[in-house]
C-alpha cells in the first residue's frame, strides 16, 4: 500500500462501480469518507452505510438533501421554465451541483484535502460536480478515477470490476445488469448507454420505472389545482378526492405519483453534451411536467408580455448553463436573480388534468393577471378605440412601403 | 345610395358577418368582389359563391391556396420549430399573409384600389391581414368595417347584425350559434371569444371539431416514420399498415387525419396579443404538433450544436414576426432565409407513435448525423482522450475560482 | 371663443411653436398652465415665465429636474453603457420621461385632465412623452397640435405661425432662425431637419455649440481620474489642476465642460425612428461620451466575462426601450432592475485623457478586480497549469472534428 | 539525438522564442520545416529564411497571405462590425486562422503529421491556432512546447533562453527587447505583458509604432470618401488630393497609412481571454478604425430597422466566436453566411474626416438607402398622416395602462 495521500471524501452510490473505487481508493493511499446523497432515489441507505464500513470507509455520511433539491434547485428551474434544447427538463444537471456542494461541505468540516467521484470522462456530470466544487472551494483536488490512465486502463470493461470486486470481497449485483445505465433522484430517471446508443432503437418495454405506460393507466383524469406565489408551487389540490400538498417536498412528491400513475413525463431524445457530443437519453420528470405546464400557464397569464419575452432570453441561457455545470457560477447567480425578481407577480391557480401522458390546462386564475376581460371581449368595446388600431398599423406599415418602395426601384433598374 | 367609391375586393367567408359587410359595402357605394380562400377549411364553398352573388357580389372568387399554405407557409414554420411563447403553433398567424397575398394579387388583376376584411379591431388578424397588404402594395386602400364608427356603432351587437340581415334578404344561420367563434383552416382551429373570455372556465365537452376526445381515442398507437429533407417532411409512413404519403398537402392532409384520431394538439392558453391586451384562445393543431415533435428530433440529431443555438434564437424572433403579422417583412424575409440555410443537414427518419393525446419519440436516423455511436460509447474509448476532460474543466472552472476568491476577499473585509 | 375644456398642462420652451401653441390652446377653450423643464439648456427661465404669463397662461411652473435627470436617468444609461445603433448616447431620449413625469405630478397637483406638448407628428419625442403620460397617469387625455388637422392645416409652414403670432402679440424671434432645428438639455444637444435633412450635406461651421472645434481645442489634454462606484461616477478629479467634483450633477457638469473644451462628442448619423422612418441627426454629448468610455473599462476590469455578455444583452434592450419612449413600463423597469444589479462589482477609478476630440484610457485600478496579475502574467506561471489548455482545446475542437468528418463524408457522396 | 518523430511544420516568427523551439524541436526529433506568414508585418523575409535554413530547417515557407487576410478575413469582419466587448477590432483574432489554414494546407502537401507554434499556454492565439488546425485537418498533431513541461520548465525565462540560444549558435537579438511583447500584422499591432501586465501602468510615450501620436499629427484632416458594395469598401477617394485606391490589399494599405499618420485607431483596454482571465492590451488598428465607423453609417443608411437588430444579435456572436478561435466551425460559416446576405443592400459612399486620432462622419448617400428626405422632413407632409402616430401611440399605450392599472390594485391592497 501506498503512502498516505490524505482523506478524500468519495460520492458513494452503493453500487459496484463506487464500490470499486472506494477499495482502489485505499489502495492509492487515501482515507476514504464515503458519502451518499438522498436525494430521492429508490435505495437501500442503511445496507449502503453498512456496505461502505466493510469495504474500509473511515466514515460514511448519509445526507437527506431531498429539500434543499426542490426548494433551491428545482424551484428555481420552475420559475425559469428551464428547458434545455426544447425538451430536457435538466433532472440531473439541477441534482449534480446540490449533490457536490454537500460534499464540499463535508470535505471542509473533514478537513479532506480531496473529492472524488465515479462520473466517466465523456460525460457531463464529471463537469458539474467538479465545477460545483471548485467553484465552492478553489482549493480542493479532485480525483476522477475514469480519466485516470491507472484506473480506466485496469478497468476497461465491467468484467475487471467483477474481477476485482470478488477479489476484494465487494459484494457484486445478484440481479443480471439492465443492457443500459439508469440515474435516478426526486425529478428524474435518466437511461443511457448500452444498447440505447444506438440512437434508432426503440427503448425495450419494461425499461421505465417512474411513470406507468400510458396503455395501461388509468382511463379517468386526476383534475388538481396548483397554487403559485413568485412562481413557485405553494399548494396542490386534488379536486376528486380533495386532497392537500403544501409544504415543497410532499407537494413534489404527490405530483410525482399522480403524473406517474398516468404516465406524464417520458422523453426520448438526442441531446448535445457540453464537451462536445451528441448522446441519447430517455428520460422520466413527472412532478417536473406538471410544474413545467403549470407554472407556463400561470406566468403567461400574470407577466407583462415584454417582461416575459426578456425572461425567456434569460431562462434560455439559464438552462443551458444550468446542462454544463455552471450553477454555482457569477452568471447563473445573476440570472437567478433576475428571474427571481421576474417572478414576483407570477400567482395565482392553475386547473389541470392529468391523463394518459398528458397534462392539459382547464383554466387559471389569478389576483394579480394582466388579463383584462372586459378589454378583450368581442362584445364590450371598454377601454378601447378601434380607431387607434388603424393608426397603429398604418404606422407599422410605414417601415414595410418604404421597403417596397426600394425593392421596386432595385428591381426595375435591374430589368433595364 | 352614396356615389361610386370604385372597387373593393372583399375577404368573404360565407358568414353572417361578412356577408352584412358586403351588402354595407355596395351601400356603401363600392363595387364588390367576393374572395374566399379555400385554405382547408370545412365549408361548402359553392353555397358560398352563390350567396355572395345573391348578395349582389360584382364577381366572386374562389380560390383553394391549401397547397401553397403547406409549402410556403407551414413549411418554413416547421423548419423553424415556430412557437409563439412556448405552446402556440401559429396556425391562424400562418394562414393570413397567405390568404391576404392573394386578395392582393386579385384586386391588381382587377384594378380594385381597395380590399376589405371583417376582421374585427381588438385583434391581431386585422394587423397581418392590412401589413400584407401594405408590404405588398403599398397603395392599397383598406377598409375595415369593425373599426370604423359608422359601422361599429349601427352593430353594437349580434341582434342588430340579423336585424340588418332580415332587412337585406341576407340568409341567417338556422343553427344556433356556439357561444364562442372559431376560425379554422388546414393547419389548425382556434376557439375564442364568449363563455371562454372567462380564462377560468373550463372548455365544455363538445368544443373540440379536430381531434377526438383523448378518452375515446383508439386503445392502440399509429407508429409512423417521417422522412425529413433540408428540414421539411418529405414521405410519411404507417408502420402499421405501410400507407405512405409524399406530396406536401397530401402528406400533411394525413397527419390531420393519424393525430385527430388520436386526440393530438389540443391547448387551453392565455397568449399576448401584437395590440397589447392579453387573451384566451383554445386551440387544435393536430399534424402540426406530431411535426414540431418530430422535426424538433431530427434537427437535433443532425445539427451542429451550437449552429442550433443560434438558429434558435433566430426561430423566436420568426415567431414573434409571424404571430404580429410581419410575415412580408425585409427582417421575416432575412430571417427565413438563414433558418433555410441552416436546414441543409437536416435529413434523416425519425419514427414515432401517436396515442391518446401524445406524440412519442421512438427512434431516429440520418445519413447527416452529427451523432457518433463510437465516440459517446461509454464502453469504447473511440477518438476521446479522458485527459483531456480535466484540462477542460480546470480552465472552465479558472473563471469561478477568480470569483470565489474575490468573493471571498470582499466578504473578509467587509466582516472586519 | 369655445366652451371650456378644462385645464391643460402645456410644456412650454418659451420659443414661437409653443407659445402659439399656448395661445391656440386658450382659443380652443382650454386654461392653459406652463410647464418650463430646467433640464440643463440654456435659457432665460425668467422672461420665459414673463412671456407665457402675458400670452395668457394661468399659471406657470418652472422646474429645475436637472439634478434629477442626472441621477435617475442619466445614471441608469451610463450603468448600461446605453447606445442606441451602435452610436447615439440617448440624449434626448433619457431628457422626456423626466420631463414628462414632472408634468404629470403637476397635471395631478393641478387636477388638470389634459396635457400637451408641441412635438411633431414624425418624431420620436410625441411618443417618449405620451408614453410617460399614459404609463404614470393612464386617466390623462394628451393634446397634440401638431397631430391636429385642425392645427397643422392652419399652420402648414413657420410663415402661418409668424402671422399667427403677429395677430396674437405673441413677440416672434429677432435673430433669424437656423436652417435646423435644435434640442438641448444638460446631456446633449441635437441638430436635425432643414439643411440637414440632404443626408449628404455637410453640417455647416459654426453648427456646434456645446463642444470647440478640435482643430482649435487646447493642444495639450486635461487628464482625468474618475472614481466610480456600483457603476456610477462619484468622484472625479482632474490631475493637472487637482481640481475635484464629487456630487452628481456638478461632476456631470464639470465633465462637460472639459469635454466641451476639447470638443468631445459630436457625432453625425444616420439613425431609425420608432415610427418606421430613417432621420439624419448630429448630437453633441461631451460629458457622456467621456463617461461612456469610462464606464465600459472600470466594467470590463470588474465584471465576470459571462455576466457581461448577459448584462450586454440586457442593455442593449434597455437602450432601444429607451429610445422608443418606454422608460416607464414593466420591461424597463425590470431590465433597469437587472442591470442595477450588474453593478454591485463595477467599483474603481479609470485615468483618461481627453483631448483633440478623443478620449484615450490610460489605466484603472479596482479593489473588486477580477483581473489577476500574477494569473496572467507571462513570466509567472501562477496558479495555472499550461497543460490543461492542452485538453481545453482538444475537448473544444471535438465538435469541430465531428463537423470535418461529417462533411467530408457527405463531400464525398456527392462526388460520387 | 532522439529518435525521428516526423516531419512538424513550425510557424516561424524568426525571433528567438520560434528560433528555439526549432532547434528545440530538431533535439527531439523532428524534422522541421519552417513557415512563416507574411501578414503584413514589418520583418526582413530573406534574413529570416536564411536564418530558419541555418538552424536546421529542412526546407522554409514565406507566404505571402496578405490579400486572402483582407479579402477573406478583414472583409468579412468589416461586414459585421465585429468588436469583441464592445471596444477590441479583433486585429490579432482575425489573423490566426488565415495563418494557420496556410500551415496546414502546407503541412499536407508536405506530408507532415505534426505542426508547431510558438504561443504561450495562457494566451488566446494557442486556441485559435490549434481550433482551425483541428477544424481543417482533424488527424493533424499539434506540438505546443510552451505547455509541455519538458520545455517550459527548462526555459522558465528568457535567460535560459539566451543561455540556450548562445549554446546552439542560434543568433540573439542585438537591440534591447522592449518592456512588453507585440504582435503585427496587416490590420493592427498590440503590446501587451511586460510593464503593462500593471493594467494602472499608463503605456510609455513611444510604444506606438503604427500610429503618430495624435499631439504631433497633421493640423488639417483628410477628407476621404469610401465607397461600399455589399458592405465591402470597394474604392477610397482622398477629396484632397485625389488619390484613389481599388483593390482591396491596396486600399487597406492605404486606409493605414491615412489614419496611421492621424493617429487613429488606438486603444488600452482589459479584455476577458477565453481561457477565463483578464488581460490587458493595448492596440492599434489604423484602417479598421475607418472602417468600422464607415461601414456602420452605410450600413445604418441602407439596411431596414429590425433586419439590423437581428443582424447586430448575431454579429455579436461572431466576434465572440472570432475572438474564441471558432472561426473555422459550423456555427461561424453560418453566420457568416447570414451577415453576408444581410449586406446585400449594403451599398454607397461616405464622406468622412481623419483628423487628430478620430474619424468624423461628414456625409452619405446611396441608390438603395431607405431614407426617404420627402418621408423624415419637418416642412413637408409626404406620404405621412400625423393622426395615425395617435392609434400607434395609443395602441402602445395599452400594455402600461393595464400594468398601472394591475400596480395601483396591488398597492392599495397591500396599503390596507
Amino acid at each position: 500500500m501506498a503512502q498516505s495521500k490524505g482523506t478524500v471524501v468519495l460520492a458513494y452510490s452503493g453500487g459496484l462501480d463506487t464500490s470499486c473505487i472506494l477499495v482502489w481508493l485505499k489502495e492509492q493511499g487515501y482515507d476514504v469518507i464515503a458519502y451518499l446523497a438522498n436525494i430521492g432515489q429508490k435505495e437501500d441507505f442503511e445496507a449502503a452505510r453498512k456496505k461502505a464500513l466493510a469495504l474500509g470507509a473511515k466514515k460514511v455520511y448519509i445526507e437527506d438533501i431531498s429539500r434543499e433539491f426542490v426548494e433551491e434547485f428545482i424551484w428555481p428551474a420552475v420559475q425559469a421554465n428551464a428547458l434545455y434544447e426544447d425538451r430536457y427538463l435538466l433532472g440531473t444537471a439541477l441534482a449534480r451541483p446540490c449533490i457536490a456542494r454537500r460534499q464540499v461541505e463535508i470535505a471542509q468540516r473533514e478537513g479532506a484535502q480531496h473529492v472524488a467521484h465515479g462520473a466517466t470522462g465523456k460525460g457531463n456530470d464529471q463537469v458539474r460536480f467538479e465545477l460545483t466544487c471548485y467553484a465552492l472551494c478553489p482549493k480542493i483536488k479532485v480525483v476522477a478515477p475514469w480519466r485516470l490512465p491507472e484506473f480506466y486502463q485496469r478497468f476497461p470493461g465491467r468484467r475487471e470490476l467483477m474481477d476485482y470486486a470478488k477479489k476484494h470481497g465487494i459484494p457484486v449485483p445478484v440481479t443480471p445488469q439492465t443492457p443500459w445505465s439508469m440515474d435516478e433522484n426526486l425529478m428524474h430517471i435518466s437511461y443511457e448507454a448500452g444498447i440505447l446508443e444506438n440512437p434508432k432503437n426503440q427503448a425495450p418495454p419494461g425499461l421505465y420505472t417512474k411513470t406507468r405506460d400510458p396503455a395501461t393507466s388509468p382511463d379517468n383524469p386526476d383534475v388538481l389545482e396548483i397554487k403559485f406565489e413568485r412562481g413557485v408551487p405553494v399548494k396542490v389540490t386534488n379536486i376528486g378526492d380533495g386532497a392537500t400538498r403544501s409544504s415543497a417536498l410532499e407537494l413534489f412528491v404527490y405530483l410525482n405519483d399522480i403524473a406517474g400513475k398516468h404516465g406524464v413525463g417520458r422523453i426520448d431524445i438526442v441531446e448535445n453534451r457540453f464537451v462536445g457530443m451528441k448522446s441519447r437519453g430517455i428520460y422520466e420528470t413527472p412532478a417536473g411536467t406538471i410544474l413545467y405546464h403549470a407554472h407556463l400557464d400561470i406566468e403567461a397569464f400574470t407577466m407583462d408580455r415584454e417582461v416575459r419575452k426578456i425572461k425567456q432570453g434569460l431562462a434560455l441561457k439559464f438552462s443551458e448553463l444550468v446542462y454544463n455545470g455552471f450553477w454555482h457560477s457569477p452568471e447563473c447567480e445573476f440570472l437567478r436573480h433576475c428571474i427571481r425578481r421576474s417572478q414576483e407577480p407570477v400567482v395565482g391557480t392553475v386547473r389541470l388534468s392529468v391523463f394518459k401522458g398528458q397534462v392539459y390546462i382547464l383554466g387559471r386564475e389569478s389576483p394579480r393577471s394582466l388579463y383584462n376581460e372586459e378589454l378583450v371581449s368581442m362584445n364590450v368595446q371598454g377601454d378601447y378605440e378601434p380607431a387607434d388600431a388603424t393608426g397603429f398599423i398604418n404606422i407599422n406599415s410605414l417601415r414595410l412601403k418604404e421597403y417596397h418602395r426600394l425593392q421596386s426601384k432595385v428591381t426595375v433598374k435591374q430589368d433595364e
